[in-house]
């Protein structure tokens, strides 16, 4: 049997998270005196409130003081109180309500003396969720000059703390156990849904007893230890976001898997190509591309160089090989909170590659008729250059699995 | 052991489809050339491509005589041009990519002779998503008057098909005998998880034997047919939206369960409360208000009547029976694709009642220190009142369980 791993991990602290709300302002191109968040992401990265979006709008306000106050909807009172760490959790009865929302939000802020603030947001007013429907804030509070800044606020997030990196690095430890398991259960005539559900609520146990009856996930896109298909077997991982097929394993399959793990909303992604049974040449010869084109975007994280730098290179291979046909997506993206976070590892992406910031890499190839080739693998960039934060192994040996 | 439901449902026809998007523009406020539209629930009615929204930008545009053209990044093409019901697929080669995807979107509305024409829009751009950035619509292409429609297109997606209600009435079915497992295994000493876990499996199972290989869920809040409790146990169910809590069923908890299906994309709600053991005096003095708060809205439908009508009669027993502490939330929500659709049973929604439109009934009383109480059933407005869609016990006996 695989070795389980032994690390715990700690949440993040609530010093870290009132320190980020109080330097959220010093990353914006221009001052603003407030902050009004609706993502649900970003409301969770300033205040560790978890919760599902829906139609009733919850919004959080942060001051140039980094006061932090939490607009939920009355349903949602005790828990914000309970589990949110903002200064003040403020509430409106319900949506739609007989006076909107967004009416009592601006309602909030002007009472905080922002009625003809400098505002910025992540989007001017509650983006459209479930039928929900109201006016912008702009339109709500007319007064105030409403600003978009969700770019440098996504940077800021982008650059993981020291507590972060250690959260995605134990992510990917359950990953990467939750992937040996897939490995070690995907066998010729076994099921795709019972080979997946097998290794992810055992790796999911394993995780549970490892870190304690306090742990939470508390990731809105993953949850427990987790390993998949997604449909991606034979042909059909030819097509980079199959839908599962509850497809049964046959020799001379091209696989292409996923994992990660949910700590304390934090995630990591490790993707391997795989084969059922020695790799034909095709297959040898489309996985050895994919390879060295993993490789050229490795030894491209320089410091100081741009994203875009890391997808040209990789792309330089694409022509040189004349893979183009086989081209479909950029090189990675970044991760953490999100499953997805910018900066991407993309041609037009300019932004430079720095210290603390953590990427997706997993340029592909995909080829109809005989399958997908992909792996993935989560980095940290550092001072020097990269270091890689997914530890399983990449070889075709070692992905090839009894025939 | 509970009997197991029989019919089988047939997804959404081509044809329907293809009406929706013609007769879209019937349902405007203000006539428009074209629709442009994001969001994945919209794209999915109008054309029938079920996608999970990521940050690369994904667009439907409809022109007045009902052509539908779908605009996807290079990787989704040839996911799009098999799942779509569009006349029509284009691509981009990547977000960010080297021009932006909303100006090759501007581009595609140019060549197809929209360039100054009045566009209606479920949001003005893509709405952000996992770190996406980009223009408005109405600043990548500046010439046309761009206007948001989606209150309209609520509206039409609000009045349910006969096909449409089959497949709710599919769906009630399957969570109700999902529901019934739940209630069988829930035992005292029982694991909240498990229990969760087994009967959820067990009805997926026999609906996809039901209904045969090409089922397909194709919904993005619900896969197979579940039933849940959400963490709402003991003491924690006075929480409207509880987390799962891995608790153990004890005599004398409170219990709120929730229990649905995806079929074709279609959903159902069913929600009970229900006893460990024999239910104390202040247990059933609870449960006979809610019973009472749901009775008073279902005689509150009347046609014409409009939905602030029927959340206006319940808060009159609330105010009568000086309830007002335990009150969380308004009467209920429209459903049927998504979880929760407008309009809502909300004294600020004073959109008509129509029939056709299809509403949860779940007015709730919540207690700190004992626990939620709240039934959720699924509710057809009728021509002449409306018909329940969902079909479980609501009585004391039939849900005190042993104790």
């Amino acid at each position: 049997m695989t070795a389980q791993p032994r690390q715990t991990a700690q949440p993040i602290s609530r010093e870290e998270r009132a320190t980020r709300a109080k330097t959220a302002f010093g990353h914006l191109e221009s001052p603003q005196d407030a902050l009004v968040l609706f993502d649900d992401q970003f409301i969770f990265y300033y205040c560790g409130f978890a919760f599902f979006p829906i139609e009733r709008p919850v919004a959080l306000v942060i001051t140039r003081e980094g006061e932090r106050i939490l607009f939920v909807p009355r349903l949602e009172r005790e828990h914000a109180q309970q589990v949110s760490e903002a200064e003040r959790v403020a509430d409106y009865p319900e949506f739609p309500g007989q006076r909107h929302p967004l009416r009592q939000l601006a309602d909030l802020l002007t009472e905080l003396g922002l009625e003809k603030a400098s505002i910025g947001v992540d989007h001017d007013g509650y983006p459209p969720v479930m039928g929900y429907d109201g006016p912008a804030l702009s339109e709500a509070l007319p007064g105030a000059t409403v600003s978009r800044v969700s770019r440098a606020l996504d940077h800021q997030m982008a650059l993981k703390s020291p507590a972060e990196v250690e959260l995605i690095r134990e992510s990917a430890r359950w990953g990467a156990y939750a992937h040996h398991l897939l490995q070690d259960y995907t066998r010729v005539g076994e099921n795709e849904t019972e080979v997946e559900a097998r290794a992810t609520k055992e790796a999911t146990a394993a995780m549970i007893a490892a870190l304690g009856d306090t742990y939470r996930g508390q990731n809105r896109w993953m949850s427990g230890a987790v390993a998949l298909y997604r449909g991606q077997i034979g042909v059909h991982s030819a097509l980079p976001h199959a839908m599962t097929t509850g497809a049964t394993f046959q020799h001379g399959d091209t696989l292409v898997t996923g994992a990660g793990a949910a700590v304390w909303g934090y995630i990591s992604e490790l993707e391997r190509t795989m084969f059922v049974g020695e790799a034909s040449g095709e297959q040898q010869r489309f996985f050895q591309h994919m390879l060295n084109l993993q490789d050229i975007a490795f030894e491209a994280f320089k410091p100081g160089l741009t994203c875009a730098h890391v997808d040209e290179a990789v792309r330089a291979y694409y022509e040189r090989e004349q893979l183009w046909d086989h081209w479909r997506h950029h090189v990675g993206h970044s991760l953490g909170q999100r499953i997805h976070e910018s900066p991407f590892l993309d041609i037009g992406d300019s932004r430079p590659l720095e210290p603390g910031m953590v990427l997706s890499v997993e340029p592909g190839l995909y080829v109809p008729g005989l399958g997908g080739f992909r792996h993935s693998d989560t980095i940290l960039i550092t001072a020097s250059g990269m270091e890689l934060l997914t530890d399983y192994p990449r070889d075709l040996d070692s992905l090839t699995l009894p025939g």
